[in-house]
């Protein structure tokens, strides 16, 4: 049997990612040694029964030790406590990844444990659904989505070429981009209409019981789609805004502006300016369709 | 063999929801003689090819003549024009309906062609997909969901019960509510949310061409359920915002509100604001589940 791709592979935190993600190594590399760390007992519990490890532990150092991959898949503001943790118990040679939404602060938080001969590449797999905890994580969660691998300057070639691998055994179509691209583009694309989606849900909330039932019985007509983008992982999220602060206040800035020129053509009564804004749209839906990402 | 619920229908404006009530009609009351009515050709000719109508006509006033029961189901900004067609060609006892988003206005812009001894039963049916024209269509669109009433005080009781009748056939679960009530829970269940996301695919496509190919590539990240909502029919999207005019820019600065006090909370680095708010919306998404409408 040939070598797996890797030996021995330590997830530190196992929500909906990083169980999905040993789920596909439990599928197409058996042999690699998985180990699952987590803070909070229920969480190992979940995982040993799930079987989707060969070891748990609550001590990130204990994962590492021996590791030839570690995969950070915990929420962002855990990630600079995690490196300090980590920093001494790291194995020469071994690949530190990450499947964070957001890259510079990815970077700037897990760098301090980056010694020399230890690789660091940053990645984000872009897919996901409204449900987390290690029970909600399945192996074709990323089948043809893409996943963003943004290396810092300077990267060993070799590492990245094993964490493309990584995601290819997924099925991703994998890409490479600055961080700092990156973190503009999933502003828009992700960022964004989170929080547009928690703050429509929320206005609804706060309309007062009986007007609040009927919203949520007649949410067909649209307020569904966003009632499940909002009920992602409240921590996750809290913590993607607080790391790409800037990125997110720029988007929501021109966003913000656009909402007022719709609404000062409802004032107005202009009819016209409303339809060309909406066939505009229509369009970018049969490009999202031909991208085959609908 | 008993006697149809409705011997002659006439659907005025035959696209997404008239389309798919005609195929109700053939599939579960295949008595019943169904004139389509549309000012296009090729929607006559499309209408013609699915046999989903015996007759075809542009003229309104034609379609209506001999009905029992008429259907609008045009975009809102025509109702005024057709309420002028069908007022004299109307039969005694007919009951006249509609499908519309905004229902106020419905009653406002039809009333003129209601004499006595015809009865307006005005409807909505909170359904609907992206796609719009005859081809869309199908039977099973209504299935489970809401369908709301807003007959004007006085209206024979009769009536009302017919139109209840027609969409329990279609396995919609039928309510009856004032029209000012109506327009304002959808303002907050269906209007907002198509303008935001209406807005944020708009804002999106006008960050250039470079960009933009990477905002559908990853569209995946959330920005694609809003692409969706975003490409439904631009026309009567733009009639339902001019005809909801007051309660859509009421519910517009609640949402404004709520927006700016998150985006304070990003500038400032308030996690907790955020996360206690991102708690709060993710219940709503139970609530929409155990109301069976996700």
């Amino acid at each position: 049997m040939a070598e797996p791709l890797f030996r021995r592979v330590a997830l530190i935190g196992i929500g909906l990612i990083g169980s999905s993600l040993a789920r596909v190594l439990r599928r197409d590399s058996p042999e690699t040694h998985i180990v699952a760390c987590a803070r909070r007992a229920e969480t190992l519990e979940a995982v040993r029964r799930l079987k989707i490890a060969d070891e748990t532990t609550d001590d990130p150092a204990a994962a590492v030790a021996d590791a030839d991959l570690v995969v950070i898949a915990t929420p962002l503001s855990a990630y600079a406590e995690i490196a300090a943790k980590i920093a001494s118990a790291l194995a020469d040679g071994a690949i530190v990844t990450d499947v964070g939404s957001v890259k510079e602060a990815a970077i700037r938080d897990l760098m301090p444990a980056i010694r020399d001969g230890v690789h660091l590449v940053p990645g984000h797999p872009v897919a996901g659904t409204e449900h987390s905890g290690p029970e909600s994580g399945f192996a074709e969660l990323f089948d043809d989505r893409w996943c963003i691998l943004t290396p810092p300057p300077g990267t060993d070639p070799s590492a990245i070429a094993k964490i493309t691998a990584l995601w290819q055994l997924a099925k991703m179509k994998v890409v490479t981009m600055p961080a700092e691209h990156h973190d503009r583009v999933l502003a828009v694309t992700s960022h964004l209409p989170h929080l547009i989606a928690y703050t429509i849900v929320g206005t609804a909330t706060a309309l007062g019981d009986d007007l609040r039932s009927e919203v949520i019985a007649y949410s067909a007509g649209g307020f569904r789609d966003f009632t499940r983008i909002a009920a992602s992982d409240p921590v996750m999220w809290r913590d993607i805004f607080m790391k790409n602060r800037e990125a997110v206040l720029d988007v929501l800035q021109r966003f913000s502006e656009d909402l007022t020129a719709l609404q000062r053509a409802i004032r107005r009564g202009e009819g016209e300016v409303l339809e060309d804004w909406f066939i505009r749209t229509r369009a970018i839906r049969r490009s999202v369709i031909e991208a085959k990402q609908a």
